[in-house]
């Protein structure tokens, strides 16, 4: 047995009152960030479609489908993987090179909603996968994603299987079975990106959690580690097939709090400069009429990216620093989809703005940081920066995960933000019924 | 589009009335070597297992399921698929580089009992799906078989889509559409080969079938061409990722004759002996005793496969020439699994016949060929030879296959065959209440 499944069923079985709070602190703000993103995607067709399927199939009324009504929990983890990621508006977490909520969260409600866990049980658990599910992502690594292949729904999967094996209650050579299970079940491919298939790995995830971790309770064997042994899953999915170790990681490193939510409805790349004008107090409301220029730096990549000059469309200035910098600074709600309209790409304020913006190219910035000034026609020059690979602090995450929530879904936000407070008291099921009545 | 994708979904979409008869023939002696594989197994420990996660999820009752009870398609192909894999009897495809019936026949049946199709519907379906089983597992060949990939559950897939596909009525953007989304749903490992995850690879083809079919059917989409484009399902699944095409075949050819059925209950190494010698007519009925000298020869290979001497166990009975060489010549029914016993690994008579044999391995023979001479006391020579690579008639296969069956299943493989001759006028309703029936 190596190390690395070793490693991740010992944290995924970890006692409670060994899990430190600030990982917890963010996986209950993932939870709610996660309840946002599926409630606004409820309505995307693939989401119909997919509780068509469920209704179809029928079956033990476990647990609760974004939409309404309750299925085994198997279906429930895949209609509700996949709407929560439809709108990819979910968090994404850089090293593991995929999004954990979406992957590993409907499989633990599921389980979790079924057990009668509580909301506590329920948040450790897809904690604690995730944290394996990191771990694996890790070690596949870029030459994994690069081959084809999405960790969201791969090594989602291994996450998913064991936040629903900590909740069945699984012991450790069940776990290995179940681990064992999903390492021939696990898949999903990069190439479905722009199609339902994308939003559909991630529902993978969840539902192969759920079955693997459920079969490895009922005595189901599998291979003694499929995850890391002579053609396991990790050998068969990166092109060279060799011998690969597991990242090295102390048992009690936690690398959740490290997740990125998505707090704007536009291309990543402009994330770093719009929170780094957020962030400028001296910025803060002053009119654009008194800006005589913004230079903006950025890694470079981004320059292929997202530097439309002139958007044309509502789409387009979604890849469009000129526009996003007078929208920032003026202080329109970046994170709601519907600002960006072809008629905000015909706006003759913005459009006069972006007359006076630079944006270049810096090698020295990482992909995650942006660097400027704003220089005032009064002779003042603010300076401002953002690196997003700094984390937020909890509260300033949770007041800016709430505010998006409140954008996207309305009073359902609130709604779902009003549980935060309380999940220490709650159960599952609570959840669960909060859930369907937000998106019903 | 490339060639491949656009070849199966025609193939899998030709009118019935030009399908040849011959292929429809081997597919139907398939589907009762088949449901003959499945009611064996269906006391396994894996398959009550599966039968518990099937009743733990309850649902439509809408196709049946080996053992007992009715569920909906996708479980009925999960539980079908592993169950009928569970000894490992069933048939093997070696173009393919697998087990296309255990794969596909279980998604065929759910889908045509669910939509009340007549078994000759269902047959046609299963062997349009097989063809194009056959040419995406020739494309992904040895190698990926060698990455560690198992072309059963990942080749086979995309068969029980086509089967399920067709059954449902996809318009051919449906089917592409399904092919797409099979593209990121199909896994499975070679590794779990000797654990309960090998039978389960065959459920995983199965039911990834009747799931992507059926979202198919209601309108998701996927990948414009999941199987063949950039970084599809051929392109991540080979270690070089490259680009590849499929076979060169024409799109009337038929590889489905070609498949194997195991007859003898022991190492596939020891077939072409077995059956040289059971087709010569010559030593038909020569007691051993008469025989002065046996002389084999084999593909070098097997000889450290199972040319066990003095096998000391009926498992080792199962890796030796020499004791199979006299069972076979006195007439035992190596199709009975139970004749591999410990006490036929001591019998005299079988050792001291095996002191008259010897084995040769020999380069210019494959290794589904056997040559060999019996050497009889009054000096005459009888000459054997045999080539698995040339098959059976259909007529001479039906009859070896229905001995299998009453061997295996006794009185239920009578009734399995009675169905033979009556399938142009059955449903596959009549065919999944007969294995119900016989399986209960």
């Amino acid at each position: 047995m190596t190390s690395l499944t070793d490693d991740i069923i010992d944290i995924a079985m970890r006692p409670a009152d060994q899990v430190p709070d600030l990982p917890l602190d963010f996986a209950k703000l993932s939870l709610l960030d996660w309840m946002t993103c599926g409630i606004a995607g409820t309505g995307e067709p693939l989401a119909v479609k997919l509780r068509r399927l469920a209704a179809g199939e029928g079956g033990q009324p476990l647990a609760a489908v974004l939409g309404g009504m309750r299925v085994p929990p198997r279906m429930a983890a895949l209609v509700n993987g996949a709407t929560s990621h439809a709108l990819d508006y979910d968090d994404t977490h850089f090293a593991h090179v995929g999004h954990l909520s979406v992957g590993i969260y409907p499989a633990a409600l599921a389980i979790a909603e079924m057990q009668d866990a509580s909301a506590e049980e329920m948040i450790t658990a897809f904690l604690l996968g995730a944290e394996g599910a990191i771990r694996v992502g890790m070690t596949l690594g870029r030459a994994h994603y690069n081959h084809g292949f999405h960790q969201t729904a791969t090594a989602g999967a291994f996450g998913a299987t064991l936040a629903a094996g900590r909740l069945l209650g699984l012991d450790g050579l069940q776990m290995h079975h179940a681990l064992g299970l999903c390492a021939t079940r696990a898949s999903g491919l990069t190439s479905q990106f722009g199609s339902m298939g994308k939003p559909y790995n991630a529902g993978i995830s969840a539902a192969n959690g759920v079955e693997c971790a459920t079969l490895a309770g009922l005595g189901f064997t599998s291979a003694d580690d499929g995850l890391m042994g002579h053609q396991g899953f990790v050998g068969a999915h990166l092109p060279s097939g060799g011998a690969v170790t597991g990242p090295d990681l102390a048992l009690d490193s936690y690398k959740f709090p490290d997740n990125k939510y998505k707090l704007h409805a536009c291309c990543h790349g402009l994330h770093p400069m719009i929170e780094a004008l957020q962030a400028s107090e001296a910025a803060a409301g002053v009119p654009l009429d008194d800006i005589k220029s913004f230079s903006l730096s950025t890694n470079p990549r981004w320059l292929a990216v997202c530097d439309i000059k002139r958007p044309r469309t509502g789409l387009e200035v979604k890849f469009s620093y000129n526009w996003l910098a007078g929208m920032t600074l003026r202080g329109d709600n970046t994170g709601d989809d519907r600002l960006f309209t072809d008629t905000i790409a015909g706006e003759a304020e913005l459009g006069r703005f972006a007359e006076r913006i630079s944006v270049t190219g810096d090698d020295e910035l990482t992909d995650l940081q942006a660097r400027g000034e704003i220089s005032l026609t009064d002779g003042r020059a603010i300076p401002v920066w953002f690196d997003l690979a700094d984390p937020f602090a909890p509260e300033v995450l949770a007041e800016k995960l709430q505010r998006k929530s409140s954008t996207i879904i309305g009073d359902a936000g609130a709604a779902i933000w009003d549980l935060h407070p309380r999940l220490g008291q709650l159960g599952a099921r609570d959840i669960a019924s909060a859930m369907l009545a937000a998106s019903a």
